[in-house]
C-alpha cells in the first residue's frame, strides 16, 4: 500500500539524537574510589559516545563483531553501551562474578575480537589470555593513560587514550532495528552458560515501558542510581531509560561497599534504586547498625529484582523513608522484564494481607508480554491462582534462542520461549513464582513450591533469608529442606517453632523436613539461591553434617 | 545472527491481549443522549470485537480493504477501532465536518467497501450515494435493530444485527506491524483532501509514549474523556492509551452539547480530557455563565490541540479547578503528535514569564522523534529561538507521503516530512509554531509570524479569540490583518488599544494595519482558523467593509 508510516528505525541511537538536544545540560554522575564524584552532562556523553564510535571503527571493529566488557557500573561502561551497538556490533557485558574458566568459555564462544576491561580485571583476565581467549585482537584497560597497570596483556592502551583516536564528527546511520546491539550470558541448568542476543529494537521496546507511568514511570525530575549490574541485561535497561528521559544517573563505580550506596543516596539525594534484593538487606543491615543517622528520605522506589523482596525490608523502607519497594519478574532472556507489580485501582478495597500477597508475587505481565502457564503435556493453564504450570512467555523483546546454541530447540515451545520456572496466575493476572524448573519438589507424586515455603519463612521476625531445597527421599522420592539465615545468630528461631508457623498456612506434607541454621545462603553469580550447591553440599556431608558446612 | 530476539509485531491487538486479561473489569462509558450513561467493561468491548471481527470477514473484508465510519465518539465506534484492523481491513475514519462533496470524494478515492454511519449522517450518505458512491457495497447504521431509520441506502442493516452474524470465538492473528490499521483524510493547501495511512506499528509506539510519564503520563487510575474527535487521527490514539493502561474511557456520544461535557465531567469525576482549544473556551464560558456551581476539581489535566490555547483559559482552569492545562503540536501526518509540552526541572528557576511563553509553544519533540528547521533553500537552521524555517519532521509514526497521491512527491523531502509548517527551536527543544507556510504573511521580504500576534492578541483581558492573516499591499507586497473576537461585544477593544498593546512587544513593521472586531472567527473543520476564508472574504468585500460581513 503506498503512503505507509515512514521506515523509521528503533535504534539506541534515536534514543540518543532526542537527549543530546533536549536534556545536554542533564547530568551522569559516577561515584569514584577516593570518595568523590565524576560528573559530565548527557551532552559530554554523546560527544565521547561519538568519538568512541569512530575509534572502533577506526580500530576495525565491522557489523556484527562482538566486543566484550568486564566492567563494574560507571560511565565509561556506559559510553561503550551506545558506541559498540552504533557501528553495528555487539557490546558483550561479561558477567564480572563467574569463575575465570566460564568467562574465558564466554569469551571464545561469542568470538569477542576486543576487550574492554577494569583495573581490577587485569590480573583475571590476564590468566585467561594464558589458557587461550585466541579471538581477541585489542585490550583495552578503563582508566586514564596515567593509571595504566603493570600488564602482560597486548596489544593494550588505556581507555582514554583510545578515545582519543577517534573523531568528534561521527555520524549515527540508521541500519536494521533487528540488528543486535548488546549481549549477554545466563548460566544454564547443565553445561556452559547461554548467549542472548538484544536487538536495538527489544531494548527501545523495554526503555519506553520503563518511563510508562503504571510501570516503572521513570522521568526527567528524578535521580536514579543504578546498582543492578551493567554486565547483567543492559542494567535492566534502566540506564537506557534515564537517557531516554533525561534523569540523573548515577553510577556506583568500582569495588563499593555498604557505606558507599548508603552515602551516594545521601550525597545525591537519590529518588530510585534497581538492585538485587541482596542489597536491600544490606541498605537496612547497615543503617540499623549505624552510629549515626542516615537521611535517605529522598528514596521514593526501590526496584529489587532477582527474587522475592522479604516482607519485613518492605516495610522496614516504607516505614522510615516512604520509600515504595516493588519488584519485577523478568529473566536474561526477555531483555529481562516479564512482569511489572502495580497494584491496580480495582484492588484497593481488598483485604491488606491479600494486597502484600499480590505486592510480592512478580507482578503483572508487561505490554507486548504475552504469558501463559502450561503443564508438562502441553496444555494451558487457567489463570485461577492455584494451577501451577511451567510459564512460558512470548514478546517482542523475547529471545527467540540461544546464540550459537543448540539448547534452542528445547527451549522454545511452539514460538513460546520456555522461561525454565514454575508459576501459577491469579484470576487479576499476577504472576506468581513457585519455583525453578531445576528446584522443582516433587514429593509423592505433587509438587512443592519452595517459593511459597520461603517467603513465609522470611516472614518469621526471626529469619533473614531463607531457602528451601529439595533432598533425595527413598519413600517420597524427594522431600523439602529449609537453610535459614537468622536476624540474630544468638537468637535463631528453633525447628519446632518454624514448623509451627508454616503449620499455620501450608498442609503437613509441603513442610520441610529439616531446618538449617546457616550464617549464608550460597547464590549464584546474579545473587540467586544456588539451590545445586545446597543439595550438592547435603549430598556430600549428609543433612546431619550439613549445619558446620554451609555458610563457611 | 542466530538466536536474535522473537519477531513478535506490535498489533493492536497485543495491546488488547493484555487488557482484556488485566483490566477486564475497568470500563467504558458512553453519554447517551437520554442523558443517562452506557456503560461496559474492557472486558465485554474484548468480547464484542471478537464477534466484529468476524462478522466482518463474513461479510467478505479482505486484507487491505477500507472501511469508512462516519461516527460520534462513542463504544461502537471503538469496537470498529480494533475489530477491523483485525481483519488486516484499514478503519478509514472521515471527517463527520466536511461538506458532502468533499466526504464523497474521500470514500470514492479510498475505495470503501463498508460504511458505518451515526443514525443522523443517514440523510447525508443518502445524498452522497445519490451522486455515486460506487465501491460501497454495504452500509451499517450503529444503532439497535429497533431504532434502524427510514433509509434508501441499500443493503442495510443495524450495527447490533450485523455484529450478532459474527462468532464469539475469533482468534487474533500475526501479521506485519507495517500493516494500515487506520486512515484518515487531511486538508491540503490546494485541492482535495489527502489520505494517510497509519499503521499497527505507528499507533503502538505513539500509544505507548502516551503513557511516558512525562509526556502525557497516562495511567490505570484515571478517567479519560475522549472529545477530541475519533474521525481525527484515531482521537490523538487517546483511546488506545486508555485501553492499553485499563484507565476508564469516556466518550460523548452524539451531539454533545457545552452542558453535557460540563455535566459528564462532574458525573463521573473525569480526570483528563483531549480537546480542541475551543472546548477549553467554550467549558470555561459555560461554567462562568451557568447559575449554579459545577464541582470539576476532578479534572487534572486538560490536554488542549490545534492551536496555542489562550493564556487566560490556561490560566482559568489552573486557578478554578488546579487543573494543568498542557498542549501538544502535532499533524495527522505523525500519528498525530510530533511534540509535547513538559518543563523540564532544568527551567524550574526561569523567569515565571520565560515559563509561561515555554509553556505556550509546541514542547519538546516526543521520543523517537527528529525535527529540524530548514530554510527555503534546504539549510538546516540553527536552535536559536529566533531563526525561522520550514518545520521537517521524520520518525517510526510519520507517513512516508499520501495514500495514491501524487502530493507525496512534494511532501518528502531527502526522507524528511514537510509539516507545511513554519516554526523556531528554542535552545532547549522548545518547537515555536510561527505560522503555517500557507499563512505566511512576508512584508517587505521579510517574515511575520501570525502565530506569535494571535498569542499575543489573545493574552489582551478583552480578546477571546485572535486571527491574524495577510491581505495584498502593494507597496509591502503583503501585510497583517487581524480579526478579533471580543470577550464582551459591548466592550470590545479599539484599533490604536490593541496596537498599543502589541507594540509593548513587536517591532512596528509587524504591527497589523488593521483590527476587525468580529463575532466568530471562521474555523476548519478540524477547528484550526481557516485564514483562506478570512483571505477570501477580505477581497471579496475590501478590508473596509469586512468587519460586517465576517461572523455572520
Amino acid at each position: 500500500m503506498d503512503g505507509l508510516i515512514m521506515d523509521e528505525q528503533l535504534l539506541l541511537s534515536s534514543l540518543l539524537w532526542r537527549t543530546e538536544r533536549l536534556f545536554a545540560d542533564k547530568k551522569i554522575i559516577t561515584r569514584l574510589e577516593t570518595g568523590k564524584y565524576h560528573e559530565y552532562t548527557y551532552g559530554d556523553f554523546a560527544k565521547r559516545v561519538r568519538k568512541l564510535a569512530s575509534a572502533l571503527e577506526k580500530a576495525g571493529i565491522k557489523p556484527g563483531d562482538r566486543v566484550g566488557t568486564l566492567a563494574w557500573n560507571h560511565y565509561r561502561h556506559f559510553e561503550l553501551y551506545y558506541a559498540i551497538p552504533s557501528v553495528e556490533a555487539v557490546c558483550h557485558t561479561i558477567n564480572m562474578r563467574l569463575f575465570p574458566e566460564q568467562q574465558r568459555y564466554i569469551v571464545n564462544h561469542a568470538e569477542d575480537v576486543m576487550l574492554f576491561l577494569d583495573a581490577d580485571q587485569v590480573p583475571n583476565v590476564e590468566a585467561m589470555a594464558a589458557d587461550g581467549i585466541d579471538t581477541v585482537r585489542q585490550y583495552v584497560v578503563l582508566c586514564d593513560a596515567d593509571e595504566m597497570p603493570e600488564t602482560s596483556l597486548s596489544p593494550v592502551m588505556s581507555y582514554e587514550e583510545f578515545i582519543a583516536t577517534g573523531d568528534d564528527d561521527f555520524e549515527f546511520r540508521e541500519f536494521s532495528e533487528r540488528t543486535a546491539a548488546a549481549m549477554c550470558y545466563t548460566s544454564a541448568t547443565t553445561g556452559d552458560p547461554k548467549g542472548v542476543l538484544f536487538t536495538h529494537r527489544g531494548i527501545v521496546l523495554q526503555t519506553m515501558l520503563e518511563t510508562s507511568h503504571d510501570k516503572l514511570g521513570l522521568s526527567e525530575n528524578q535521580v536514579w542510581l543504578e546498582v543492578a549490574p551493567m554486565f547483567h541485561c543492559n542494567g535492566w535497561n534502566l540506564p537506557h531509560a534515564c537517557l531516554m528521559q533525561g534523569a540523573t544517573l548515577v553510577f556506583l563505580g568500582v569495588h563499593p561497599t555498604d557505606i558507599d550506596y548508603v552515602q551516594t543516596i545521601e550525597d545525591l539525594k537519590v529518588t530510585g534504586i534497581n538492585a538485587a534484593v541482596t542489597v536491600g538487606n544490606m541498605i537496612r543491615d547497615f543503617v540499623v547498625a549505624s552510629d549515626r543517622e542516615w537521611d535517605l528520605n529522598s528514596l521514593e522506589t526501590l526496584w529489587l529484582g532477582g527474587s522475592a523482596p522479604p516482607r519485613a525490608v518492605m516495610d522496614w523502607f516504607e516505614q522510615t523513608y516512604g520509600t515504595w519497594v516493588l519488584q519485577g519478574y523478568g529473566h536474561t532472556e526477555s531483555s529481562p522484564q516479564i512482569c511489572f507489580n502495580y497494584l491496580k485501582t480495582t484492588l484497593q478495597d481488598e483485604d491488606p494481607e491479600r494486597i502484600w500477597q499480590l505486592r510480592l508475587t512478580g507482578g503483572l505481565p508487561f505490554p507486548l508480554m504475552k504469558v501463559r502457564i502450561v503443564d508438562d503435556e502441553g496444555n494451558e493453564l487457567p489463570w485461577d491462582g492455584e494451577s501451577m504450570g511451567n510459564i512460558h512467555v512470548r514478546s517482542p523483546y523475547t529471545a527467540s534462542g540461544y546464540y550459537n546454541d543448540e539448547r534452542t530447540k528445547d527451549a522454545i515451545i511452539d514460538g513460546w520461549l520456555n522461561t525454565g520456572d514454575i508459576g501459577a496466575i491469579t484470576p487479576e493476572g499476577f504472576v506468581m513464582l513457585k519455583d525453578r524448573q531445576k528446584d522443582l519438589i516433587k514429593s509423592g507424586g505433587e509438587w512443592i513450591s519452595s517459593i511459597d515455603l520461603e517467603n513465609a519463612l522470611m516472614s518469621h521476625p526471626k529469619v533473614r533469608e531463607a531457602s528451601v531445597f529439595a533432598v533425595p527421599d527413598e519413600k517420597w522420592n524427594e522431600r523439602p529442606v529449609a537453610a535459614v539465615v537468622p536476624v540474630d545468630s544468638a537468637d535463631a528461631p528453633g525447628e519446632d517453632e518454624l514448623r509451627e508457623f508454616l503449620g499455620k498456612d501450608f498442609a503437613k506434607w509441603w513442610l520441610p523436613d529439616r531446618y538449617l541454621t546457616v550464617t549464608e545462603v550460597p547464590k549464584t553469580s546474579v545473587g540467586k539461591y544456588d539451590k545445586k550447591r545446597l543439595r550438592g553440599m547435603v549430598a556430600e556431608g549428609g543433612i546431619d553434617n550439613v549445619t558446620a558446612t554451609i555458610g563457611v
